[in-house]
């Protein structure tokens, strides 16, 4: 099956492929009345944008959004905000030995065994070309919940990680890895140059917290905002592991050191811990959401690598063409829109129901 | 918002508090003509049952199952299959206290900021004990897929880890802790031992696999085979982090170490590594499905912890009664169950389509 | 497929056959903290029960409901209502011909056609009993909008309508047909005695009105408020039309008799007239909105007709035991429950977009 | 809410305003390997375009669809097929009036009261220009079942109707009213041209045959094929009524007069009549669906009507610029559409479940 849609009552559906003419977004259940402009999406586009440094893809697209529908003067009317983004920039060229055979890794194989056949070129729809989509749909999902404020950034690339005392918001948006330890910045940059210049590549982990998200927000049991975080975030291309608080870590602690002790505050209680990452029983607890996301390395690699082809014969491949060297580093503004876009759901949701 | 329904085309409903007559699942949309009666789901309700050793919750449970429609002459018959779990051992005198005071870790709170008061006797909707209806129904989903094989088992508990080479599936269900390793078995006997009788808990990681998949299941782009693997296991109680084949460990590799190169094969390619634990692009690749689970400790311990009362006052808890020293353990066949209930609903969803 | 759930954000799924050991329905989505008992739903039950007059199937049922879940100290608790009513006059020798052969007009056919076999005791899944489950999730609905006040009444039998300028809604509970009009009931009661006597049956059309809907609710474009009622009317076993307002008979009016002036109001507007039953766009206007619905003659009748057997051999039949021989009649609380449902759900969804 | 989705498994989902840059249609979940392309979808809406004929508005629209994505060498590839409809011939200077006044019959006042304020320009979202999108998605539906016909017709206008012993298939294409009775045609040309010059309006009734259908499709017990049936066509402009098969007729008949008798035939039972329009139970027979939709008269009228500013003063309003004089007329291929898409939706629910 195919199902291209996310969410309960604000809902996105996604459509295009990296090589068509267009990709697009239909964002519906936004209220009226939010003032929403091209400008209001672009710089978070830009954010993804590929090309902007030697550590990204070399694919130049401009990403320019266009709102054909559900805003009129300026201001949503409620009706679904349809957002298309023209792909200009493809080559198809450069995927003709793709057509043949499966490059290991991706979703070559897979999408034919599903569907008999694929659009391989640049992946098709597979192609994290699609994010686009999801980044220009999460910046009108920020717009819906002005009151939360949803960041990412990169964590570690190939095992190396940020000096968590080194953590500093203003940097994250001063080097092109998302990186808020300049420090560690400096060491990616060769380390994601070295992996470039071989042909190799890189995983990387990507944190995201959200503040500002009130008490109450997520909606039991099966669709408990833990859950649909981490269906958001898994479903990203090259995601291969989501954790909430401490995770995994969680799982190596006694119940002593996993505690977050609750006293009274002044608004809201202040609790004195936050492993649980903000969320308890699939409900906010008012504390910051907090969530770390494994991208495996990015797939296309110019080492030759065993495979078949479509007729099930031997064959190898080197997939050259313009690809990031680690996926992980442009994955920071996809996590963000796709937390955006649950919480924003949430929000509604938890409205529906308790008013 | 409260969302009790799970999946697409294959959908369970779930229903029923911790200490209220009862409990149960609507499972809809099962195929007609698959034989089943209580027989068929008792066995893994057994395995999830508590009070079964010392090292589970002391309630005791028949976890008897009642099949109250959709099955006719032993048949299913299309129509939706109503399961029902009675209660038998509730003691509300337990949970006096918390009616008060809000437990750290629990939904306590959280139910409270959302709904405005809570059923406070044995956590209500938020108790662990949910998960016996997620079972009854993962076990009608096992019937719809039997040509799939899912199997859990405990990989850690409290970061003492089984040792890979030692693994034997045939162990897992010999001891009380679902351990593949008689090794770790006699040391997690110590383990959960000690903390059990100092009123502590523990942590612990549940690795799951799924053999017989098809090529080609999975719902490409938000409603992939990871995805939905990981909302549904990271709804369970407890669960922090979710893990689809190498997980985290794939963001410190680089694109040759992480490659799952292929050769022609007699039925199928023949894979020469799974570290994308049988998905590609959010599709089943025909490998075993692999995944991995954190659970955190169980948050109920006898060291006081500070909290708040209903009313915001300052206080302590220490939280007596009957509870798991690792929820983890029970947490192995309810794994199974949902994943269980994942891929049958995707082998629906993919016939839709793709006939 | 089956698909045995209704509604987008407040959600209902029914389960049970006619002669299995109990009927029910899990009501999802339920805001919190409204107060709740059996007594809310039982006099509404006691409406549809059957065996009250000789004018409905003498199959005696105390159809007694009972809450399962859902439910604290008599409040709501935003939790899924399981909803359970057991079957006690089960008599399945009633039903051995038509194990053998279709009944024509019934859904026997249609069933075995879809999933290969059935449950033939009583019409199994497809009998009219499951509507018990709607009146009691219908009850739930009213109280989520007890600004709206919903009522049906059988407007016609067999033809034989009721004067409108008749009309009195005291009369509705007054006699075994919810008829509005007392000359009418009066002849009715001839009319379906000597439909009865003879094994026959008869037709009806029942009008529903429901008042206190605030203009707004109604989701435009494909859950609009009219297509939503539309659907949950149509869904009705025996129904076969549905009209909003003036319906057919607007097809053949010209514009300027269609059309519902407004004038200046006090706190909405003023409307003269109401041809569009109180929609317009698929939103609601605040007038009432109204609606027909058309209920066919039961199926089931003592004159043999022609049909075929399971393995396809022309047979007759003729459908003894115990019949409603008016289904409209019985239709009415089940109608106002449908209507209940479709309104508190686009209440919530209003709610969660526009605040 | 905003609801802007229609399908269970083959989803479409439907954006744009009337005045605004284009309209357009994603299709999800379509099997893949269909050919596809424009020119499979250009044929029906021509069928519904304006201005073909003096009896529709003259908004002069080329209504050119392009396929955005989802098709790769002209076969469907499973992934979401995006259409786009430019819109050419807005002239936003007839409706200036509009946006200050409501005008009565029209979805201004209900969109006012819901979202707060609306894009007034030819209705917005709410104009019937919506419904190119909706062919467009049907004539993808076609292919998918492709075993089934779909066809349409007017059977009345302004309650003059056909004679059904003169209903010639052949001739419903040969006139502008889609009319199968060529001396219909010939009234209506004059009570049509008659209301138009007066700038009146008139209401229609639609009827629609869908052949093909095989015994079995439809999900019982609340997505019933009739149930779908009846919201799908409900949803359009301008519907307040719908019938499947003798519809209200059946009301007034007696169980014996309702009868559809079965024989024993070839390859499925023989029907000896279809008063029940081909479903039974929610699933159809293997007879030919059929149903009736009931439009008013548009409500775009000359003669002066009262009503009310958006500042709640008194005034009139008489609707002048482009529109259809019996929106019935152009609703006949909207109806063939919305019929396909169920029936598409339900075959593939159908084999999801019953293989």
């Amino acid at each position: 099956m195919s199902w291209n849609s996310f969410g309960r009552v604000l809902r996105f559906t996604t459509w295009g492929e990296s090589h068509g003419p267009a990709i697009g977004a239909v964002v519906d259940g936004c209220p009226p009345g939010i003032a929403l402009t091209e400008g209001d999406i672009q710089p978070w586009l830009d954010r993804r944008r590929p090309g902007t440094s030697r550590f990204t893809t070399q694919r130049r697209e401009p990403d320019a959004v266009r709102i054909l529908s559900g805003v009129f003067e300026g201001r949503t009317t409620g009706t679904p905000i349809s957002l298309m983004i023209e792909n200009v920039d493809q080559r198809s060229k450069d995927y003709s030995e793709v057509a043949k055979a499966y490059r290991p890794g991706h979703a070559d194989y897979a999408y034919d065994a599903k569907y008999g056949f694929r659009d391989h070129r640049g992946g098709g729809r597979s192609s994290a070309r699609e994010t686009a989509s999801r980044v220009a749909a999460g910046a009108v999902a920020r717009l819906v919940i002005p009151q939360v404020r949803v960041r990412a950034w990169v964590e570690a690339i190939g095992g190396d990680a940020i000096d968590p005392a080194a953590f500093d918001p203003a940097e994250i948006d001063r080097n092109p890895f998302f990186c808020p330890d300049p420090m560690a910045a400096r060491r990616w940059e060769v380390l994601v140059d070295t992996a470039r210049k071989a042909g190799s590549s890189l995983g990387a982990v990507v944190a995201c917290e959200a503040t500002g998200v009130p008490a109450g927000w997520g909606a039991p049991l099966y669709a408990k905002l833990d859950a649909e975080l981490a269906a958001a975030c898994m479903g990203i291309n090259a995601v291969k592991g989501v954790e909430i608080g401490d995770g995994f870590a969680a799982a190596a602690l006694s119940g002593e050191q996993n505690a977050d002790p609750m006293r009274p505050g002044t608004d809201a209680p202040e609790f004195l811990a936050n492993h649980a990452g903000g969320i308890a029983g699939g409900i906010a607890t008012g504390q910051p959401i907090r969530l770390r996301v494994a991208f495996k390395p990015t797939s296309s690699i110019l080492t030759p690598v065993e495979t078949i082809t479509r007729d099930g014969a031997a064959a190898e491949i080197a997939t050259r063409g313009r690809h990031d060297p680690c996926v992980g580093i442009r994955g920071v503004p996809v996590v963000e829109a796709m937390v955006a876009l649950v919480l924003a759901d949430q929000a509604l949701l938890h409205r529906a129901q308790c008013g």
